[in-house]
């Protein structure tokens, strides 16, 4: 533990998922990596680990992990897959479960999973499906994987035919969210993960919107803020996936900025040099804001106000943001009726009627999105 | 309906497996081919279903299930994969999960097994990970799946490293299991199936096996006792499952005849010319309670009982029975170690009392497992 910065030694924040049968703790905080050995002795005794990483991770952090765990006696593995969204595939997931099965781990042994959040899809899926489930443990580092990844127990890869259709729920036995390792992120990558941190004050928490107006620079920093911020966001996650943990009805709120922000990322074929997930989900939100606004919904100053906090933390609010050729209405309209949050024709839309004030709105009519969205490209 | 013999037209036995949350219904009988679809359309209505065969099964009676399914208006594609136990694997799963996805089927819409084991496993694991999970309907073709691969949501695909070491725990929503297919079998599958069913009565139900004794030859013949035999083995294997469904305990009376069983296969090099599983476990079933009746624990009686009524069903029961070279005593052993009953070096085994009496013996001791198989080999 020598490399924990004597600022920051304070006891991980702990937030507990709380569901039936299968609750575990998230703990947050600078240091982790390093006393990761010793909590996992404690906490999963007798369990070897097979270690899921990425070739990006394991340059920066796996010594640092791997020391931790030697010190704590924890026997383990590592492979390593390439980084980026291409490693969510069929290919690489047959790598890693061959991996682990030529470790010998059982049932009783845990998956680890540390990386972001393809690598924690990618490692969770495994773990769901090696001798029929075993168990998995994540250390997520990114922001966008701490706050999203971290709960759900969503795991999965991707198909030629669209992103995350082939997957598991498989809740983790513990999650260690690491803020340190952040520091590592480029400063892209950090506030695209602070776009769902935004997200949970949107939805239903209007209190953390103001609190993350006045935070945002230490949180950006690495101040103690930002694993405040982080702990946040897991429990306001956990609190809609332990209401609907198979995604039949409010967990929908999640999606808020999610059906324009899918569009908008499948309009530039998903290429991170034009756009990564949290600028989508930026752009979206955004619009979900301006859309609601233009129903009479919402007022339009609160729709100000989070394009003007977005904007603040460095992240796009309009298409015309997005580098590359312009993107055309049809393209977005095509993608928005793709989604799968679509049933029967009729169009399922995150709305609002203000910060905070987020709703599922079953029955929106593609007319008037078409509208909105024909403006937003004109302006 | 046309090709319902009048003669068998009585209404299908169901089985009800009483999953807290989860429960579903097996109905047995003969021409539910031809029934499935006014069955379905009534039980999954608005469901789409994505086929699952095999180029044997779909040759016999693929015909009749879609002329049934287009009768009820039942909107179905099929995907076909090669028979055999090489089908469980990555390349299968992949193809099978693609097909699925090119169909545009929802989580609403469901995945229809129509074979054997083989098409199960594969079908259920496919139904299991599409979409994180998919709703799944199984119509067991053979004798073998139809009274063990109907009950008990195991799902999965073959490694290199293992057989059924990938997979995933699914249930589902309905099964169907059509007696009058099995008179397609060859003998040899249909006998093979009925090891499973006299397993049965062997771990606990006593009366049941002294019922196979009086209706082996109607069973086989395919009269109205065939139906009862399925379903009573069905209620069996539901019993223990729904005490222990993900395995932690008394499942492992499932394994009666298993491990010497397995090791059997494996010393075999699981090639079905040599023997198929039904029969490993029939030679491993008639061990067990040699073996029990040699530490004294099983009256000589029981065990030379159990060993004429699988011969008089034209089972092997001995290792002498398996054409082709002679196997090892010590390849046996090898394989009784790496089965993954083995705990922390001890052997467990399920052992038995009499007929109907098995228990769960968690502390044999390998060296009379070695002094017996000797034995064994030698008479």
């Amino acid at each position: 533990m020598s490399d924990i910065d004597p600022g920051q030694a304070r006891p991980p924040r702990r937030v507990r998922v709380d569901l039936p049968g299968r609750a575990y703790d998230i703990l947050i905080g600078a240091g982790l990596v390093d006393a990761a050995g010793s909590i996992l002795a404690e906490r999963l005794p007798d369990a070897r680990l097979a270690i899921v990483t990425d070739e990006t991770v394991a340059a920066l952090h796996l010594d640092r992990l791997t020391a931790s765990l030697d010190a704590a006696g924890i026997a383990h593995a590592v492979v390593t897959v390439p980084p980026g969204e291409t490693s969510k595939s069929f290919r690489q997931l047959e790598h890693v479960v061959d991996a682990i099965l030529a470790g010998r781990f059982e049932r009783g042994d845990a998956v680890l999973a540390f990386g972001g959040g393809v690598v924690g899809d990618l490692a969770g899926f495994a773990a769901a499906i090696v001798r029929r489930g075993m168990r998995f443990v994540q250390m997520p580092t990114t922001l966008l994987a701490q706050v999203d990844s971290s709960v759900g127990g969503k795991t999965g890869i991707n198909s030629p035919r669209g992103k995350n259709l082939v997957g598991a729920f498989h809740q983790p036995d513990l999650v260690l969210a690491d803020t340190s390792v952040l520091d590592t992120l480029v400063p892209r990558e950090f506030a695209a993960g602070y776009a769902e941190v935004v997200k949970y004050g949107l939805i239903d928490r209007p209190e953390f919107f103001d609190w993350l107006e006045w935070k945002r620079a230490p949180i950006f920093a690495g101040g103690p803020e930002r694993a405040e911020a982080i702990a946040a966001s897991c429990e306001a996650k956990a609190a809609v996936v332990i209401a609907d943990e198979r995604e039949a009805g409010e967990r929908a709120l999640l999606n808020l900025g999610h059906t324009f922000g899918h569009a908008i990322e499948a309009a530039v074929a998903f290429d991170p040099a034009r756009l990564v997930h949290g600028e989508a989900v930026s752009i979206g939100m955004a619009q979900a804001h301006r859309f609601s606004a233009r129903l009479g919904l919402c007022p339009g100053q609160d729709a100000t106000r989070v394009e003007a906090h977005l904007k603040a933390a460095g992240l796009p609010t309009r298409l015309s943001e997005v580098p590359g050729a312009a993107i055309a209405r049809e393209v977005l309209m095509a993608g928005i009726a793709q989604d799968k949050k679509v049933k029967r024709g009729r169009l399922t839309f995150i709305l609002t009627r203000g910060i905070g004030r987020s709703f599922i709105a079953a029955d929106v009519d593609a007319a008037q999105i078409d509208e909105f969205l024909a403006e937003e490209l004109a302006g």
